[in-house]
């Protein structure tokens, strides 16, 4: 008997899976796949355990778990045998037939049309010049946070740790309230405020609730994949609208929209701010074609001079703005915590939407935010922050005009954590973008966030999140690998 | 000139809003009303700061972030007066129309279907008995944990703080593809393994991948209903099967499914543990129909006797079982962090289609996870508050048993945190549990959670977040409440 096991069980000790799981596995499968038959006697296990090596308990749990799942059964006068309750056909169905075709793996219609847009950035890739999006790590107080994110977790109430207000923790939708009206001029109730797991979460909460299939959804042109991504896995159709000096121009003939999204603060990717003029324009027309606005205000934050322009959510009296932020660009990504400032008529089914999606934050980690909220460690930070991505941005302007002179021309951004530079319209920007690439260097090429036929020539350069000297040489280094 | 803003502006000094943005507000808001038409010339900042009684730096910052944003401009002079720029037609946008139709706000299609199954829990509600799906929040290790935040908020690394690996941290999925494949017996390779925000995030992603609209998916009949919110947010049908006392049976007439949805180790919400043969008829039923199943297992671990049962996942050959795991209920709901286990072939979309739905939980509370399973504690946790349970459901059983005899029927589960108390056929389960909740006591009506009609009458009752002295209580007041 113990020789039928001699094929069949094949423990390794050096393995990282336990010599009971092995066992439970091997003696499972050979039952599964028949080499052990119904009726076929298992050893005793004293002599098996000697017999393998191991120690008897090991084994007396292996079986037991078999036998407790249907595999094993005792006989009276026969110890233990191999179950005769199961059909060998049925037991077919455990293994893996080579003949049988393998399974339809492909997507929804609507998870193809998202999973498209590719942003996944590969495991470990380290931040470095010129990604787009990312702000200074260095800058980031570790130790301040790892301080308020213990409190935190000391301090959490049961009903955050079960599943009370998933929508956010109260009070971080309160110190988002303050903080939104007294510095971007946000009109938000704490019950218009919805936390979600990322501001891309937000973006698809709000993507999904107000497009049916076949809406009409207007997107800036250069614009953002992320919320074209989100816009696309509704089924909603997409309208690619021309970005002139002042931002997304309403003015043209396209078809009635649903929504409209805009990034008024940074339009992303050229960073221009919109003037009060075209908000204005903006909000009539939504207004006019009974639309809704997505204002996506990743990182109004960062102005240069003066204050930041406040937000068009706060100019809107008719309840038609939907407003997206985000603590990926002021504090940094991994926190992986936005938030959206829906119309009071909105709040409440967009809860419950959000509880059954799951876009939930974590309550310790939102409790951390309420706190580096109401103690002014934000305001610092941005101030920081703020006064290092300006040298930053002097320095990548200053190292493309010594570089390329008027090869690559920049429409310097009053503020945000990133620019586009030109290039002269014959230059193939992905090509130029790849051969970056290959030397490690991260630039997006502009035509790849265009829609329409009226693609621009140029690269997306982020620079927040790089020190000067990086900065300069790696300008250096792309006038080196390719002459433009 | 002075008195003109006599009218307009009104600060308040005790107001949680600055006298910067008050004034800003109203200044603009006056403009924009038309009570400060164009050319109108705004008072010296010194002597509005005067007749305010503010600083006049504030007036300054207000009249400078005015000019700023388009609103005021200086004539040679004439001083600061309300710009010309913009059309009066225009201003109008900004203005709350007393005659203008409201918005319509009312949700896409697909998310009012998912919206209308609320499950939002209301602010701070604590969790009581007999609230289902909470674990004992007491017995969760809070300093352990803050220690492990604190020590991981501290080592991520840049990646982390950035964008990459947004599908989970690598560390965090290789503890839990040894943790499950020891505990669960589930083959999940570090690779295959997506980390969510929550479980019903996953179940969203999942429901989303692999549902096209008008797709039958099998779910479980009585069931779980954030599986049905998001399977129906996809515009598939729900096909309701009925469980028997081995779980959901897939023989019988129903239309061919894309997806089955099973919770085979405690089915939701009766709790029967599906035995093996029943487990490889639905993988030979998947095959014959080409369908996926997915196995959400989110409460396995709390296995009274013995070892828990190995998942279907590990069963599979076929590649056909999607898995998913939570930590709200070994650990506590608030960590919001779930995940799932997919076939090598779905892997790369998977990622893709997370990284655009934005479903991702954030770095510090992964790697905190991550070192709480490799330092043993997991485990350590689960052992400690799986004899709780059982404790907690010996008192639940023996309480009903006392009190209502044989009006209350339990099939005892063998595990996991929840039975159904089986009322007399005649019993309306809704008004009962109405009048329990009227004095603070939940308990769900099961014919709520059943979508066929064959709905049987009971309670669904949690037991595992409370002391075995309030569960003895919470029943006592059952009896007291109500005759059944």
């Amino acid at each position: 008997m113990l020789d039928a096991l001699s094929g069949i069980v094949d423990l390794e000790r050096a393995a990282s899976v336990s010599l009971y799981r092995q066992l439970y596995t091997q003696l499972r499968d050979a039952i599964l796949n028949g080499h052990l038959p119904a009726g076929t006697r298992i050893p005793a296990s004293r002599s098996m355990a000697v017999q393998l090596g191991v120690a008897r308990n090991t084994v007396l749990a292996a079986l037991e778990q078999l036998a407790a799942e249907g595999y094993l059964e005792t006989r009276q006068g026969a110890g233990t045998v191999v179950s005769g309750q199961l059909r060998r056909g049925l037991m077919r169905a455990a293994r893996r037939e080579p003949d049988a075709p393998p399974p339809d793996y492909s997507l929804s219609r609507s998870a193809d049309r998202m999973a498209m847009i590719t942003r996944a950035t590969p495991d470990g890739e380290n931040p470095r010049a010129f990604m787009p999006g990312i702000p200074d790590l260095e800058s980031f107080p570790r130790d301040l946070w790892a301080r308020l994110l213990r409190r935190a977790s000391h301090e959490l109430e049961d009903s955050a740790l079960a599943y009370g207000g998933t929508w956010g923790l109260p009070r971080l939708r309160a110190a988002l309230s303050d903080h939104l009206r007294e510095m971007r001029g946000v009109q938000a109730d704490p019950e218009q405020i919805i936390v979600t797991s990322s501001a891309q979460g937000a973006l698809d909460l709000l993507a999904r609730a107000m497009l049916d299939p076949q809406d009409k959804v207007w997107v800036e042109d250069p614009g953002y994949l992320g919320a074209r991504a989100a816009f696309s896995g509704t089924g909603a159709t997409l309208v690619p609208v021309p970005v002139d000096k002042d931002g997304l121009n309403p003015a043209g003939n396209h078809p009635r929209p649903r929504l409209i999204y805009v990034t008024p603060s940074h339009q992303y990717p050229t960073g221009i701010l919109m003037p009060l003029a075209r908000r204005l324009e903006l909000l009539e027309c939504a207004s006019r074609h009974g639309a809704f606005i997505i204002e996506d205000d990743y990182d109004s934050e960062f102005q240069f001079q003066g204050r930041p322009v406040a937000a068009l959510q706060g100019l809107d009296a008719s309840g038609r703005v939907l407003y997206i932020g985000t603590f990926s660009k002021i504090l940094q990504p991994g926190i992986r915590v936005g938030y959206a400032v829906v119309p009071p008529a909105l709040a409440e089914p967009l809860r419950s939407l959000q509880r059954n999606s799951g876009h939930i934050a974590p309550g310790v980690v939102q409790l951390a935010l309420a706190k580096f909220i109401e103690e002014g460690h934000l305001r610092a930070h941005v101030r920081r922050t703020c006064a290092l991505y300006e040298e930053r941005q002097d320095a990548l302007v200053s190292a493309l005009e010594e570089n390329f002179g008027t090869r690559m021309r920049v429409n310097r951004p009053a503020g945000g954590m990133q620019l586009v530079a030109e290039l002269p319209p014959e230059t193939d920007d992905v090509a130029l973008a790849r051969s970056y690439g290959e030397r490690g260097i991260v630039a997006r090429p502009l035509s790849q966030l265009t829609l329409g036929d009226h693609a621009r020539s140029g690269l997306l350069m982020g620079y927040a999140g790089y020190p000067v000297k990086d900065i300069r040489e790696a300008v250096a280094a792309c006038r080196d690998i390719a002459r433009i």
